[in-house]
């Protein structure tokens, strides 16, 4: 005989809303509770196992833990990087991209086990829960969402209180910091990112600076993706990971971000993310030797938008695949090796080698010789050049 | 009895180039020289008098330094402020911009003096002779422009040679990089700067770190502008050269920026601006808490064409105008303090303080409480926002 | 002694949402109804008697016509002139401008009298709902706001039903189509809209094509404002009423606009708007022969954002302050006259006269003669333009 | 034995500068000239041979009438019905596309033959001029670029009396204007057109208005893709001629553009092209049905730019390929059929059918019902999209 009870699937992290989502369905709302994990790359292997053994406890039917990097650097990583997107020139999109995976993961598990329900512990002060509640009414749309923390306005106390009381006994009262990690960074909110003038203390950042001196790092890309590191051919998620393990380190890629929620208030993050950095600049740059004027000018204006999206949980939105095939159609010639220094807490893209490079000695070298044209081409063009501005101050008599 | 030499008004720099150029218009073209040093705030009072000094070996008639320094500052940096100007996110347009000034001071004083010629000692290979050739054609068009450089295809040796024949020895031949100083940055070019891997060495940058230990720094700002330093009120000059000279003690605002030239090579230097990049990023910090979201993504559209058309010559194109209107109007709530720490080689901004500071703890504070909405609210927001995505998937059977 | 009856405000128009809905405010919600019709032009003084009267019938305390105008000229028609604002390529918006100023008379009006509520009979449809919440939310955020049509999804029979019952007959059943007019523009609604595929029949526009012969019309720009039509000198209101009057009699102005509506459908609405297509059409004109292509480039990106903003009720979004002020600094030179030759359903702008032409001989004439350059300047131009792609096939080999 | 004679390829139009031209390589300067003509759909058979013949007068060595349309309709046209491109909200690029491709096909040519000059007949005060050379120089880098007629500055007059001094009795005195006819429009220039004021009289349009009543036309797409006309099935060719025929028998698609040229000037051009005017604006109906906001709206920033490079001659950069494959890509839903009505002058589009139409039934109608949210749904979702301003508003106490 098959249950009557309801089934729900919950998105759950391991965090006190979760923890406290999961007892509360299966407990007060007797629900039978699929705990999903949709794993970005930010969980090792025993915090897997710490996080699926605690579900036991929790009277979880089943819990899965997805993982869905791999898709999650296919379908938007890597766009990211060809699009060399930083929201607001600073944040990589860290968290706002990987819960888009997580969701539609979860909504085709839903979907999968034929859920009634589908529950997640955002609060109603974020984006997260707008990333949620969108693409699971898209995706699952016969699925009735239960957010308890966001109805019943939950405090971090009162949670912790009834996991207590149920004999769930966490270590949530250290947390002074809800920490998010996936491969494309850690973001850490709480305590100074809820004002706007005091920074985060060291202390606050997952990984410490270790090294103290200098070190060159090589980044190769082949049409815009990831494909060697220090001369070592890696598939991209190898390469990732092997140059966050190495820039965080030196404690690089770290910074708060500032920016505009989906539901219009201002929200402050802080976050680490090596990786995310200084790959991105080592992409960029070698853009700069390797597109034209206009080529970066389209992909800024596209990218920038793409990320604008991508931040207020539009990844289904039908214009983002058409940005996305634009921008790997600029990649065709972004192929070549930059060359990266890192010092504790900041780097410098050194240069780069590409056989697309156009700063080229064929035609004269920049502000020195001229081979491909005379001094007499340069004045005609500049004659030109000013016409319509001759124009406009003769008739105009300014 | 008046000469009946025709007048020359020569930009004049006091560098190898316009140094030959001096000499040849006196000596081989047998003008009358007038030289004319546009100061953007690069020069010393000493280094300023050895230029005038060596003018007179030069034969030249008369020197006129002029100080352009605020003008440059009413009609330019402060829109670069404004509009958080960094070329291709890296460069803060130092030599760009300025060179609109100088040209126009330059051809405003032709034209007092009512001159035959204009000469400038740009080659054929870079960006300077668009922006000189520009401005002249435009603002003395009865000025014919001569450029001998450029036109004789002159390289450094045979420009040192004929100094030293003439009896001219200065010691260019020490000077392996090609330096130009104003207050908005000093660029490098030559050697590492021609080829498009090397970084330039630690020596060759004219300003050396000196400063071990972080310090804090703070800025601010009224209305977009300037106004106080470490609480100290200051002119916005005054301020950009105080912060310049705190955060170049730390070797702060160093990098090389590769982009288009406006002949449609690329073009490598390397720069240090320690004032613009600090003051550019506390501004926009100040901006992300302040601005609305559309307001910073206009800003940012404007400002970035800002900066193209600035680069490539066309200072005195209308839509400049349009767009510094613009730039002003977006500054009414952008006042406030900004928090920087500064340490050898990096800096971060660590937060602001803004009487228009729109994270604010009235509605809810982010990702924790909502005070101005409820969770019904956003889930009704969300059914909305989710309208266009749910009818084209089901329209389209997706 | 002072009524202890709720005070509501509703927004009244005289059709029959709005009839329904300040009876049933009266009689079934027990209140004291405030009835506010903010006349945009669209009313006759006949039918604003019409309409005073018979909210006599309907219980209601006091009515006020609101002629907001001038405002609505000053405020935004201005600006959508400057910009050329049309949505989609396609409509002035008509209404979604109109809706703003409405709303904001009667949040003010609703202030003035300290109402409890504020009504609106929107239905949940459309955009107008949020437009007028929206700005009610902002501008009177003590009054509740009550929309019955909406809240209780009626249909135009029950409604027609209710109002007959209580003995208030008006030909509302006669009315297949609604009709919304104001200075700049009338929209019409129904029947054949909600199909992608019909046209409205001829019959069921309110202005009728009654010459058959073409005229000739011109219309004068001061700086982008309009200040004459045939020559004689009128305000810009009197202008778009003379334009408007001319041509409709051509039904000129006709046309059908589908677009996105801010709740995600997609919403189709017909319209006839002779005047601002003409003043639109005219001005554009002039603005090509007087503006850089840089200030047109840029004009026509603001404007179109501008326009959405406003369709998607962002009126009191500061960015839109910004936006007005460029769209002003851009027009110092739009001044001159346009020629419109007018017939029965189409109109061509023949030509325009203007002192700031920047069409002019002085420099040669297009495609014929060259007096500001000479052949070999275009060849040195040509060259020059060329190096970048030189480069990049040379570089590519392709 | 091989002639010593140098070989050059003449850019031939049959018009005056290009017979001219022809006879002035070969009498005067001796050349072997080989006259191309790159045919976009703008000749009949029965010109092709007229023009061939004529060529025999004037010694040249071979003629060659490439037929290029198709090759334009597959890497041109296609994008610009896919991008709605007009410039300036008016003109289809009749010319400024086409002359892109003869300038390629001629350099090919060239190429082929090994010719050492090219030659064409532009004058030293238009467009085609850059667009020619341009092109030259990247695809024809060994062949040097000829132009008598810009170069020896000829006025009309002196090319009619040389062409009659060596027995070449053409009717170029008649032609009061220059006329260029291509597939996708034809440009009509001279007199008129070179003042600011005046329109084309009726009778200086080649294709005159012979249908008095209106008739409907049908235009079916797939994909963006042209394929049928009142429907019957068609290749894209065969449809834009289709319509062609159709249109231009009720003299639609009459328009004067006025624009802003490469070298800096304005320019001015009459035009009729009934084919793009009635495709564009019945792919761009069927657009506003079948995309989302986002996607018209990036289309529409693409497109345009697409539009403005491809006048610039810039259609060899490489950014062009990169907005082609974007374009193509949103195009996978624009597959339905619009109707249109045209009457002697103008059209109307009256409405599409599409299986990809997101105008539907299923989630409600526009103003009317909503039946896949409530009205609380959009007050919460008002409630939500109110917060920015109500943030702002509040702070900043305005």
């Amino acid at each position: 005989m098959t249950s009557t009870k309801k089934k729900v699937v919950l998105a759950y992290s391991g965090g006190l809303d979760t923890t406290y989502c999961a007892l509360y369905l299966s407990k007060e709302l007797n629900m039978d509770v699929y705990t999903v994990l949709g794993n970005t790359g930010g969980f090792s292997d025993e915090e897997l196992q710490d996080i699926e053994d605690r579900t036991k406890q929790l009277g979880v039917i089943q819990h899965a833990a997805l993982d869905i990097t791999e898709e999650y650097y296919d379908k938007c990583i890597k766009y990211m990087i060809m699009g060399n997107v930083l929201k607001n020139n600073t944040y990589p999109l860290s968290v706002s991209s990987e819960r888009a995976f997580q969701a539609m993961a979860i909504a085709q598990y839903a979907h999968s086990i034929d859920a009634d329900f589908i529950a997640h512990g955002s609060t109603g002060a974020g984006n997260d829960q707008i990333r949620f509640d969108l693409i699971f009414k898209i995706m699952a749309p016969n699925a009735e969402i239960i957010t308890p923390t966001r109805d019943m306005e939950l405090s971090r106390e009162t949670e912790i209180n009834y996991l207590k009381e149920n004999g769930i006994s966490a270590n949530f009262e250290k947390m002074q910091y809800s920490i998010n990690a996936g491969i494309w960074g850690t973001s850490i909110g709480g305590k100074e990112t809820l004002n706007s003038s005091e920074p985060l203390p060291e202390e606050a950042y997952p990984k410490q600076v270790v090294k103290t001196e200098s070190e060159k790092l090589t980044i190769g890309f082949e049409e815009g993706e990831l494909v060697s590191v220090n001369d070592e051919k890696l598939t991209p998620l190898e390469a990732i990971k092997k140059i966050e393990a190495i820039g965080s380190q030196f404690g690089i890629g770290r910074d708060m971000h500032i920016g505009d929620t989906i539901i219009g208030t201002k929200g402050r993050v802080a976050f680490e993310a090596a990786a995310p950095l200084m790959i991105i600049q080592a992409h960029q740059t070698l853009e700069k030797h390797t597109l034209t004027k206009w080529q970066m000018h389209w992909k800024e204006q596209i990218a920038n938008f793409y990320g604008m999206l991508l931040h207020e949980a539009q990844y289904l939105e039908p214009v983002m695949r058409n940005m996305e095939t634009f921008l790997v159609d600029t990649q065709k010639k972004v192929t070549g090796t930059a060359t990266l220094k890192l010092s504790p807490k900041y780097f410098q893209v050194e240069g780069i080698t590409s056989p697309n490079d156009l700063m080229t000695d064929l035609f004269g070298q920049y502000g020195e010789t001229n081979v491909g044209w005379t001094a007499d081409d340069v004045k005609g063009f500049t004659n030109i050049l000013a016409n319509s501005l001759k124009i406009y101050y003769t008739v105009n008599q300014e």
